[in-house]
């Protein structure tokens, strides 16, 4: 197993591990979360971007040789986080975590590549696949939910209905193609009936982008009975649990999930900087707030507020 | 709207109403409970077969036209029963709900074709579209899950596990295509661990075949991170709810439903015969009681007793 070091904010190859070959001291890199190791029986299924070769590893915060962390403080270990742990100015990840990039990209905008950005692009793109002409709901409008306003707009959707509770971010919203905006609070009937009702028998593709199991119920039961499709996006809490009755899926629609929106990191993220270099998706719109890493926990709290979309750290602003 | 009248046991176009010009008296027919219309917004999207044109009066026991039934025994009415009434000499039907086919083909067979065989092939053919070499598993080994494994070996499986509590069931569901035989009675792990350690990670594709909420969970947790495909066939007790946690889904497995298979029921009824005459695909092995329409209670009791795939009713064995 093999590493190499880089720098904060710039996320630059520092060094590199015995028998890495694809990156070298010098180049410039994203850190994903999720690896793509190009050799397991995910990486070769062409179904799936869940590569499994370090997830042993990084599900516990080491690394995959040793099963030991690289770092420490005062001779106390401190582990690793989601294989990439990025809030450091240096960090040590396995070569099949980085995406080697274009050097000319600006680090501190494409780094959003690295996570929400693809994972609501993503969603849209490569999981639901929505069509030219497709009526779209997206619960929650984050980051994560704006940024399958984008990539819905992109695949030509005819209407892209925003669904938050707090109405102030419909006009950020429209922005990144919302095109209606509905706030469940000023219904009082269930927020899958409203939608029925709105779209003459329901969406044909909506993602859940906040992490709650009642939410994703009613994103799949505001479907088009046939053949609407719900892709659940957002993580919940530990422990919790969806249902629905089987009915649902039964009368046709389908109850999918994804992960980093279903890209292969490595091969992929690359890309999505290419399409970024050309002005075709967005980043530098999701970026709210600059902060150092001194004011971390500042940012902590401006993402609990709900002001932020994303506040990207750096040792010098 | 207009329907008109066969006889029941033979199926054979007695008469027609004003209107109808797809089908005339002499015509050999299969009465569907999926109709086709071939111009509702269903029938039209290419994603569906779930026609909604007489569904608002099929679900009530009436015909569309003017919302009353066409039976009665001493001048109280009988309603009707999914649209097909077929526990009758004769029956009215709306013309959207037959199937036109081929009169060479034995009526007392190919009467299977409009229900349970459809629903398992098309299941694996047309919702989870199995390829080859895929492992498969079915919960259930009643008529619709041998027409799943039956499916599953035309489009090539590898392996095609069969789930049942009646270990009595595999001798016959070997000659289905079945390859390998779990009881869950036999294991004290959970039924989809003991799949998941029998195929190194997972199934690719697994069916419920049973309308059982809990084993709708486990088919779904059965199957592999990041691919496998879960689909419900089976129909379960009203008010009753699936659920799993939504890990589940954001790690890649995909739940889906199925009713009639996906098939289109006009259109893909008369290629399922020919596909019977060809002996391309089996009907006569899923039929093991032959009774008369007087004997119809029996023949409720055998399939409650299990030991019955499908009973044949006629006025005359």
């Amino acid at each position: 197993m093999f590493f190499f070091f880089f720098f904060f904010g710039h996320r630059i190859v520092e060094s590199v591990g015995e028998g890495v070959t694809e990156v070298q001291p010098g180049d410039h890199v994203i850190p994903c979360y999720q690896a793509e190791c190009k050799e397991c029986k995910f990486c070769r299924s062409g179904k799936t971007n869940l590569c499994g070769k370090v997830r042993a590893a990084t599900g516990v915060g080491v690394m995959m040789s040793d099963r030991k962390s690289r770092f420490s403080i005062n001779g106390t270990p401190i582990y690793h986080f989601m294989g990439t742990s990025t809030f450091s100015q240096y960090t040590v990840v396995h070569d099949v975590s980085v995406a080697k990039i274009d050097p000319v990209a600006p680090l501190e905008k494409v780094c959003l590549l690295g996570c929400g950005v693809p994972t609501g692009l993503g969603a849209v793109w490569n999981t639901a696949k929505v069509e030219s002409g497709s009526i779209v709901a997206v619960f929650g409008l984050g980051t994560v939910g704006l940024a399958v306003a984008e990539g819905a707009k992109a695949a030509g959707a005819s209407r892209i209905i925003g669904i938050d509770i707090d109405s102030k971010k419909f006009d950020v919203a429209k922005n990144f193609g919302v095109t209606e905006f509905v706030n469940p609070k000023d219904h009082e009937k269930p927020i899958q009936q409203v939608l029925v009702d709105l779209t003459d028998g329901g969406v044909d593709y909506s993602f859940e982008c906040i992490g709650n199991v009642s939410v994703m119920r009613a994103a799949l039961e505001c479907c088009h009975k046939g053949w609407g499709t719900s892709v659940i996006v957002g993580v919940a809490a530990s422990g919790q649990e969806i249902s629905t009755r089987p009915f649902q899926l039964v009368t046709g629609r389908v109850w999918k999930g994804t992960a980093f929106g279903g890209f292969k990191s490595r091969s992929q993220v690359p890309w999505l900087v290419e399409k970024y270099m050309k002005k075709e998706i967005k980043v530098d719109e999701y970026i709210t707030h600059n902060l150092t890493l001194g004011e971390i926990n500042e940012a902590f709290d401006l993402m609990h507020e709900g002001g932020c979309l994303r506040c990207v750290l750096a040792t010098h602003v």
